[in-house]
């Protein structure tokens, strides 16, 4: 059975719905879970699932410590020994809802980078309209990124569509504001022109409103401008959810309709809300390591959990490294 | 009364809407409008309203037709020969739905800048949670933006706010990738480090969630960035009409709950529908121009008409030329 290393301590909300998440994950029985964390204080959530492992830890990295502060002074932190438990192989992969900058730094730190990869890059997974998955590479903290790093992000996020999501030929695009080739910024123009000569089913220049359109597959972005879209796609959602709720229950006449549409909001909730898709996958470094938002509650944890055991069961970093070691030109590029 | 010259040629399904638009405003006595294009074209859309002032052009700028050879080949289009009649002062103001591109092309060779504005840039209005509307600045193209441009953004930006919408001392935010002084990209670290000490209520750092929750009224950012975020936005708001759409029809259950949620529905369109807003002004030209989405209907275009006349009355430019000439500073930095 697949293993997880449980960073306890990261998240808003840390420990509580950390804890649950783990029971719940326990008690369906989908991975053996070590919790990392100061043990007096999971105990106080840990219910009646006693037989979870723990391994205590006596630090804890705060959410808004910068990472190269962490990496200095938190080596011993329940995130950073959870990536050591991968390590060391007596863990499959790590989930952590805490401080994602830090986890970036602590599993390129611990876990090593795979050969040809400059910048591991956070892949957030986004419903599309026709039922369909979208990725979005990277999401994360990869600012001011170099045409190199962006065509790294296309081959992991190529590599990830086809061993996990299961499509065959990944429809990849570079995040742009507009279609045409005119379009574009200096970094996705020189992007561009080397994406188009690879072997990847690249099908140039998409859009914002691609992401969730099913047009594309694989959206590849500087981490800054993922952010940015990762963001304001959450702003909606929230924003969407707030005004539903004061309408619906602002007259007797609202309530009424929303019995009877209880299943449509509720799909739509569903499909709004992250904590479905548990966590993103940072992809590019030696081991498994979903990162969750920091605000996730127990359903988040679990459903990362399960991605996490997906992921491990796949082999996603096999399937990384073997992609990335075919392109030899770029290893050539990065060794002159 | 307001005088409008609108580009009738320019848009998706043009000129049968615009002329529409036009026949809508004039109806309702809002402005004088000045139709340009193809006179017979007009004429087989023109319904009653006989008394519409049209001046025929020869040429069309194509939707997408590069900014440059629209520039050197266009000159005697409906869109330029529009900016002519301003300039001329003939008009108040244009209105186009063509290419956003050579829009800002002509506007800026024939209107020209205003003293101190290098980059003139689109400002687009969003709905807030709280009734409120926000202002994203640079929505349009200008890509690869160094700091002084997005400075620029700010001044137009808040001086846009105060004198069109009213609001005392606006929230200007810097969009990016997390509120901590520590995040951000080269362009915004730099930009973050110049708003801190000027004279406007500048709240540093904004993210993507920002641009709907009413916490900011002004969100700067180069044209990219802002695109890919309006862009997002847009699908959003497509994916979520085409969801209700097909549940809403799917089973009488759901009709019946469409029925007592109408209104509720009927708010939330209002709401994320472009054509509510009409379009946006292009600030910074030495003269006022709403460009508005290439797929307007007749009442996009008939709510442009009531934003540039709204803005001509309220002497938008006045404001902006007296705000930016009172940075000494930064006109000191453009003369070195």
């Amino acid at each position: 059975m697949v293993k997880i290393a449980l960073d306890c301590m990261g998240g808003d909300f840390a420990p509580g719905p950390i804890v649950k998440g783990a029971e719940l994950a326990v008690k369906e029985n989908i991975a053996h879970v070590v919790l990392l964390g100061d043990e007096k204080a999971i105990k106080t959530h840990l219910g009646t699932s006693k037989d979870i492992e723990i391994l205590h830890t006596n630090t804890t990295v705060e959410m808004h410590e910068s990472s190269s502060t962490a990496l200095r002074k938190k080596k011993d932190s329940s995130m950073n020994k959870a990536f050591e438990l991968v390590k060391a192989g007596n863990a499959d992969a790590v989930v952590t809802a805490g401080n994602s900058g830090a986890a970036m730094a602590f599993a390129i730190f611990t876990l090593g980078r795979i050969y040809s990869v400059d910048r591991p890059a956070i892949a957030t997974l986004h419903p599309t309209v026709n039922e369909g998955t979208s990725v979005l590479i990277d999401s994360g903290g990869n600012v001011d990124c170099k045409p190199m790093h962006l065509i790294q992000f296309a081959i992991m996020g190529d590599a990830f569509a086809k061993s996990v999501i299961g499509i065959k030929k990944p429809r990849v695009g570079l995040l742009s504001n507009g279609e045409e080739e005119t379009k574009g910024n200096e970094l996705t123009r020189e992007t561009n022109s080397i994406l188009k000569y690879m072997d990847i089913n690249y099908i140039g220049y998409v859009e914002g409103t691609d992401i969730y359109n099913g047009k594309v597959d694989v959206i590849v972005s500087d981490g800054f401008v993922g952010n940015v879209a990762l963001k304001v796609a959450e702003g909606i959602a929230d924003s969407l959810n707030a005004f539903f709720k004061i309408k619906i229950n602002s007259s007797i006449k609202n309530r009424m309709g929303y019995m009877f549409l209880k299943d449509v909001f509720q799909e739509l909730v569903r499909k709004t809300d992250y904590s479905e898709y548990g966590g993103a996958p940072l992809l590019g470094v030696d081991g498994i390591c979903i990162i969750c938002h920091g605000k996730s509650n127990e359903k988040a944890i679990k459903n990362a959990i399960v991605m996490a055991k997906k992921f491990a069961e796949k082999g996603l970093n096999q399937s990384i490294k073997e992609t990335i070691s075919g392109y030899q030109s770029i290893n050539r590029l990065k060794e002159k």
